[in-house]
């Protein structure tokens, strides 16, 4: 059980597949550990469409979600061509942060491989100054039903 | 002043340049934070170079280093084309593990751009078991003079 | 149409998906030239893989295939967050040499973003040394219906 | 001797230093292919700061150089650690179209590791048509002296 995304929660969380590429693992034979910070990306892209809004879409409406905070603990390797799971789940919704939790599950053996966080501020897409989440979006992070 | 490299230390650090690139910034212009990283492993890389055995090498004596944590926090921006410093430190050394801290700032004008953590179990390399750091390396991470 | 992946062929091609993400944007906004590195790999690797035989089982039985050549050309841009289309086919195959051609497609509209191709020394995982593809190999590759 | 770069040519080379960092390994222990590409990009970007204008000052002057085609033939491993040599050259200068030829050497024993070619229009940053190079840039391309 991951300690970074505990088991009672308020939100829901999506769940996105990847495959590990040769592209990504190192001579190890291990995915790099760099490469799970864009695993979390596609996480919380996905997280936000499946709630009815792609990042592109909330960039568009004028508010960007930059990276704040990053952290990664890595517990077991994921090998190339392992199929991975990514789920995703906000922990915490503040007014103008957000705080999202990731676990990388391997598909095959569902073995949690690695979990972490990342915070980021609202920001205006043109005056990149901090701001509240417009109420729109808040409201879908938290409570609009998958689609 | 960076909270997670305090300003006394015990251990002395070392100083390396990169480039951004092209393929490192995203559509805000601004280097994708993943990349922070590869810059942290480039940073690690250097430490154990001046201290006067590279990674390749600690590895060619069965044992490797591989990142159980990974930390950061972006304070501003790193731009296409900037020149950053990687500044790195050990921040502790176990026996059967280390700790290296970080901090990415731009040359131009000293800006602390990013700073963050890395922790690494010293594993056999054939074993893939940690084990205690072989006396030698030790000696070499601690005390060994700048090269 | 493409010139490098003529109308008529005689092999079969497949077709994978992937999705554009932030991390290989670029400041112009368009995915970085490089990735289509990584894009094509992801087509070879499923095209193997929908003969019958991953590249992973591929290496275990003791072969390697590593790229001697690649060449891309790009038409249009992929942009962030774009559904695109791999197509993969083997544009010739001969008896330890492997070519493949790509297509990369955006989705919603079908328009061709580049296209390119890779040249594959069949090589002997532990020998290094190149050799005749084996039997099975070729076969699957030629002439396996898709799974 | 590369094919790709003849003997003799009309235009100046520019020479970089990068060494390969686990990031860029697989698990064959060799850099990957497409990373290469990267490495072009910086060949190509310190030509260009070598010759008196940074391409981030083109971008600034309101030209963009984006990567039409991109060759390269692998003939040697760069491996973990290698400290490389981009060498790096202008091919063909057209009105409005550059060609750069790209050489990639491992230091310690000058083995020719990779060539290639990248092809670039010249377009306006904010009109993304293609168009002539404006006479100072070309001619900065052609005949500056080295700074």
């Amino acid at each position: 059980m991951s300690e970074v995304m505990p088991e009672s929660k308020n939100y829901l969380s999506t769940s996105t597949e990847i495959r590990v590429t040769y592209a990504e693992v190192d001579r190890m034979g291990v995915a790099y550990y760099g490469n799970y910070m864009r695993w979390f990306e596609i996480g919380r892209a996905e997280y936000l469409r499946a709630r009815g809004k792609s990042y592109r879409e909330i960039e568009e409406q004028g508010y960007i979600l930059p990276v704040y905070e990053a952290y990664a603990r890595y517990r077991e390797s994921a090998l190339y061509d392992d199929l991975l799971e990514i789920q995703t789940i906000p922990l915490e919704i503040g007014r103008a942060r957000i705080k999202f939790g990731y676990q990388i599950l391997r598909k095959t053996d569902a073995t949690l491989l690695a979990d972490g966080y990342t915070v980021h501020p609202c920001m205006g897409a043109t005056t990149k100054r901090v701001g509240r989440f417009p109420p729109d979006l808040i409201q879908l992070i938290e409570q609009a039903p998958l689609v």
